[in-house]
């Protein structure tokens, strides 16, 4: 049909979540602007590529050494929140009730992928465990079976010989959303969940 | 927070259907890719906006004078397909239903937000049932007020006086729709469009 159009809808369609149609109205929109749009992205991706690292402590992505949240005085230097990706530590900063620190795993054990205790920052974990006055940890795991055994093995490898508080995050009935209509396993968990009154 | 994640999570929001969520996704996506894939990006786009051209019969992107489907000789030149936008005839050539022939608006008629029939390709229009072999002409343009007066308008103005058979795409349920889940305005026009079986 239109090559370069189509060169240009399957680069799009590797950003996780962008589907047939949607790479195909965001190359529209690209094409429609026109160079000056064009020339303003690039410009703001290169400068975004060359300025943002990886913050040293918590693995978030940062300007300086430590992010803004490591460098933050204000937050709570005594919760640690363990979360698997960047997106979802910006997940949780957008509820902004959460005021504690992070730290990003990067993955979670899978042995099927090849993702094993040692890929995954735990020594840097306890460094920081032992450094730090942490006195609260929560697992900000997902609810699949990999999470699953992550928080799992975090547990009793590093944080019960430690001593440490721990708590998982929540599982259950998302917000607005009605028992008729959530799925089986979301069910079974919410009644695993269930709070005495 | 990040000033440069900031800017590029703000030139995201401008592409339609993208929001919050969806570009600092999509941002985050273009920063752990690097850049090696913006690179990538950039000269897609780049080579796109060079050799796309707008078709200069149906109003389609192209990369020659006249695009793929107006130079496709197995296309059914006699029934002509209006539509309003761009994506909209890529929407309709997704169905692989259709093997008529198109005219792209770019807009329709709001007095609200200055379009007159003046800025609509009306003389073109004109111009092509005049010269081309266009026995049905399909309107397909939305169920809204402002489509709704384009049609009315072109239908007295231009194929009324010209004869010609024109349709409009059908309006009701769609597909995989249950009654008790649909808006009133569709509801009310699913039965307004109702057929003898």
């Amino acid at each position: 049909m239109i090559s370069s159009f189509d060169t240009l809808k399957k680069i799009l369609r590797r950003i996780p979540g962008i589907g047939y149609r949607s790479a195909e109205r965001i190359a529209l929109f690209f094409l429609l602007e026109g160079k000056e749009y064009a020339q303003e992205l690039l410009k703001s991706l290169s400068h975004a590529l060359e300025s943002i690292k990886i913050c040293s402590l918590c693995g978030n992505l940062s300007e300086a050494e430590l992010c803004f949240l490591c460098s933050d005085p204000s937050r709570d230097a005594s919760t640690l929140c363990i979360v698997e990706t960047i997106p979802d530590l910006h997940a949780i900063e957008r509820t902004g009730n959460f005021r504690g620190k992070y730290q990003i795993l990067n993955g979670k054990l899978s042995p099927i992928r090849g993702i094993f205790p040692k890929n995954l920052p735990l020594e840097h974990l306890k460094k920081r465990l032992d450094q730090e006055d942490i006195q609260e940890i929560i697992l900000a795991l997902g609810n699949d079976i990999e999470s699953e055994a992550t928080c799992q093995y975090i547990l009793k490898e590093i944080l019960q010989p430690l001593g440490k508080n721990t708590t998982r995050i929540g599982f259950g009935l998302p917000s607005g959303g009605g028992i008729a209509m959530a799925d089986t396993d979301t069910l079974h968990t919410a009644i695993l969940s269930r709070r005495k009154l």
